[in-house]
């Protein structure tokens, strides 16, 4: 995964760099670079809750080329795009594409954000390297500003971590889990022929739901124990 | 795709949910539910900008089940993990999975968000078919409301056209269902103190498993003629 450095350009309201810095920290990104922004006061630290670290950090520089620096990469991002392919600073790439695009790289990408109401300006788009864009609706495309770079840094968090899940059970455990469902249909005497198909129609919903091994375990004792009372209710009936 | 609901329970700013709206309008999900939440005025529409549509036709509700009402599937929210896999109800899918396994129906879902502060309390969360997360840093990983909603949007809004599933069960057929669940429970005398905790644990596993219809009535009919033997057996045993 790339060093991420979160571009903020004329920022005007104080409240979405502190948003913008909560997300950041939510998403392990601590590089914030401000160019020319309005003043950050209370209401900046009150949006930014535990990212307060990112914005008492932040830079501030007075061009776009100073916050750049260092960067082999510099995406531009923008609520405007084109559909025609003669104005090619605005021929987007989605988001999602670029990130798998750039994941195997560990050197440092700057995604620049733009004004709140003018976004980027054509000279500034110019040096942009790549332009990415969020898909939204087409009837009201332009998101927030710290919404866009939620979503830019969730795609960059989402592209190098995996979450480890609950153990599942292993291929015996759920063998033996089936066949106390086989064992329960037996029991009330469920209709021979239609067992067969029952039984894998229980085996796919538990394909599809991967229950962990409490899971199994514990609906594995339900079906026993029902089945064991009512064979014994047969016996001695 | 699903239709999706988005379900605001109790939210305390009002700025929140002026922002919760503008994202909708920008993934054109239009359906909004609020449980109790704070009044709405300046700074709610403020925020909202061009999804103020939304705000206007969001309905409010005094209970988390009025706004789940229609419902085929009650997705939960919770910035709160869990990493055993005994408290199986914070055991979480990761949204952009989610989204894929539901992206062949064209039923409507809700998306349960909880309070700012402390988010959806454990009965609201019990209520859920699935809980679902968005990955975020370990070191803090409480997003904003806002943006925890507009991430779960944009999930939906960027899965594209999917082989329609087959129906599946509706709410009630499941909750009809979940009561047999309960009822084999109670004729195996289940302990008593265990009872609500593997209630819900059966709940999530159907709510990963998305059951159809022909597979909840054959599971309930098993579950119902198990129950009834059972109980027979113990009149007359």
């Amino acid at each position: 995964m790339p060093e991420v450095r979160i571009v903020l350009v004329g920022p005007k309201f104080e409240g979405n760099v502190g948003a913008v810095a909560r997300a950041m920290a939510n998403f392990d990104i601590d590089e914030l670079y401000l160019v020319e922004p309005c003043e950050l006061g209370d209401d900046a630290y009150r949006r930014a809750k535990h990212g307060s670290d990112v914005l008492d950090k932040a830079v501030t520089v007075h061009t776009m080329d100073e916050a750049v620096e260092g960067c082999f990469l510099v995406a531009g991002t923008s609520g405007i795009i084109t559909h025609g392919d003669r104005n090619y600073t605005r021929l987007p790439i989605k988001i999602r594409e670029f990130v798998q695009q750039v994941s195997g790289y560990e050197e440092r990408i700057a995604i620049v954000f733009g004004r709140e109401d003018v976004g980027l300006y054509q000279d500034e788009l110019n040096k942009c390297d790549v332009f990415i864009h969020v898909p939204t609706s087409e009837k009201y495309p332009t998101l927030n500003l710290s919404h866009a770079a939620t979503l830019v840094m969730y795609e960059f968090f989402q592209s190098g971590n995996i979450t480890r899940r609950a153990e599942p059970a292993d291929r015996k455990e759920k063998e033996y889990m089936l066949s106390f469902f086989d064992d329960l249909m037996d029991a009330i005497d469920y209709p021979e022929h239609r067992r067969s198909d029952t039984s894998v129609m229980f085996r796919r919903m538990m394909g599809r739901s991967i229950p962990t091994k409490y899971e199994y375990n514990t609906i594995m004792g339900i079906f026993g124990d029902a089945s064991k009372i009512i064979k014994k209710g047969k016996k001695w009936g």
